[in-house]
């Protein structure tokens, strides 16, 4: 089972990665700047989440696989003949990207909530809900900043909500004691789900009105 | 007294998320957006001030009472026959807002100054000075860092400034082992006062020239 | 050879002071934005650094020399009589500026290596290289997040990745256990270097081609 979660894992690492590069190649920054925005829209949520649990050094530099996947998938992408037959297909490949990035999300979250539950047992249900929302959604907030950009999470249709609603369900799964692999499996579903039927159906939560 | 500070505490924290709400309404954000700018202006310049001194997990996540507040007030600012009669009375509202605002950045001044004291008697006093400019004005700059914008604080007269004031005052004053009463008075008066003058007589710094 | 490293890491904060103070007049902001945002530059790589490997509080508040210097140089250079000489010899006045921040970043870069290996034994060398370039490129990147730009470290030519070499060079002789005066005068040559020449012959990472 922790072979299947690091499997997630590296999976939204991945992704995140090659959000946070396209970004980068977006913006017509150099090597450096798109493999930069790369790592940080991977790791950069559970960096910040380590710093608010006082977790020093953040943990993705303790023990630095995920950062030199984020790092090569993003190198990778910024390779000419490797972005381009992919792009090619720009259906498959927007599908291919809106998969992972919503997994990553899925994933991170819940396995924030799980990092502040072995760090204190004493954390309260708020602050680990936020630990979780904070690990799925700070590297986009991240990349967008640097950026220059609006942050992502105001303008797309539910995703922090959907980091939200998992997180939320994550915390209750605990409090009764549930399985751990199905409080596991139900709560990365949720996301997913919420983030497929917000992106089918248009989804959006209300604006405010004059 | 405790019980005035208390209250002191949440007016700014209601005022400060306003602030946060408002940015958020005139961005055209969503619900999400406008609710979590409303929590990070209320209560980013505490979180900023924790992990500068090695409080982990921040307070505001500890004891989540201001946190909850802040979602509340954001939430209520956000229905539109809420904000609607508010947003009438323009002239009322303005001043309600800069009231509220001011008191909110001399409160959490000081309360930053004494956060400080009470972390460690060691600290310096210009670690203490920027302790407190930093719980002052830190939720308005990831506010508008968050937004997007220019951070207020480089823009508007006589901002930082005021806070920078109250800080020293305060810190004066607990060297001088003034009543401890009297020095939160006075210098949450100092910060606010300075407010009020220079809204009223257009004071500003000095910009460079060319 | 402290007395030749402290000379060397006050030059750079002054360095990074002005540069500081330089985009906040660009930005027409007032004295107490201009002060700030030199103030930021100057020691924000260091708090960075400092919060990433638990230091509470930053070491810049805790000796505040550096922090006062850097105030100094801002509030010298707001000074309009101060200003106008060097603006007015605006070749050497540039030159001046690319060598100290050139000093700067190559002086902060190996001191935040240091930082790293002062602070734990354990510090595996990917770690140690970020840290060595979060406290060189740090100030700057906060400088442009506060003043709303894209940061400089995503245009300017071969910025971060001299900063990346002198760590990674750092890292490696203290691994062969060279000697460390020359340690240090490699790597922050190395660094002073390669901006040198890639200044001069106009280098520039490569960009993605559509």
């Amino acid at each position: 089972m922790t072979l299947f979660l690091n499997i997630l894992e590296l999976f939204g690492t991945v992704a995140f990665a090659l959000s946070g590069a396209m970004v980068g190649i977006q913006k017509r920054l150099d090597l450096f700047g798109v493999v930069f925005l790369g790592i940080v829209t991977a790791v950069g949520g559970g960096v910040l989440r380590d710093l608010m649990i006082g977790v020093t050094p953040p943990r993705c530099f303790q023990d630095p696989v995920y950062l030199l996947v984020a790092c090569a998938a993003a190198l990778l992408f910024f390779l000419p003949f490797i972005r381009r037959p992919l792009a090619r297909h720009e259906k498959t490949f927007e599908l291919f990207l809106f998969t992972t990035d919503s997994l990553g999300l899925a994933v991170f979250t819940v396995s924030g909530v799980q990092a502040g539950y072995a760090s204190s047992p004493s954390f309260n249900p708020i602050l680990l809900v936020f630990i979780g929302m904070l690990t799925g959604t700070g590297g986009g907030v991240l990349r967008d900043i640097l950026a220059d950009e609006t942050p992502y999470i105001f303008q797309k249709h539910v995703y922090a909500t959907a980091s939200l609603a998992g997180a939320v369900l994550f915390v209750i799964f605990h409090r009764l004691n549930a399985n751990w692999y199905g409080s596991w499996l139900v709560s990365i579903g949720a996301v997913f789900l919420i983030r497929c039927l917000a992106s089918h159906y248009k989804w959006n939560l209300p604006k405010a009105t004059e």
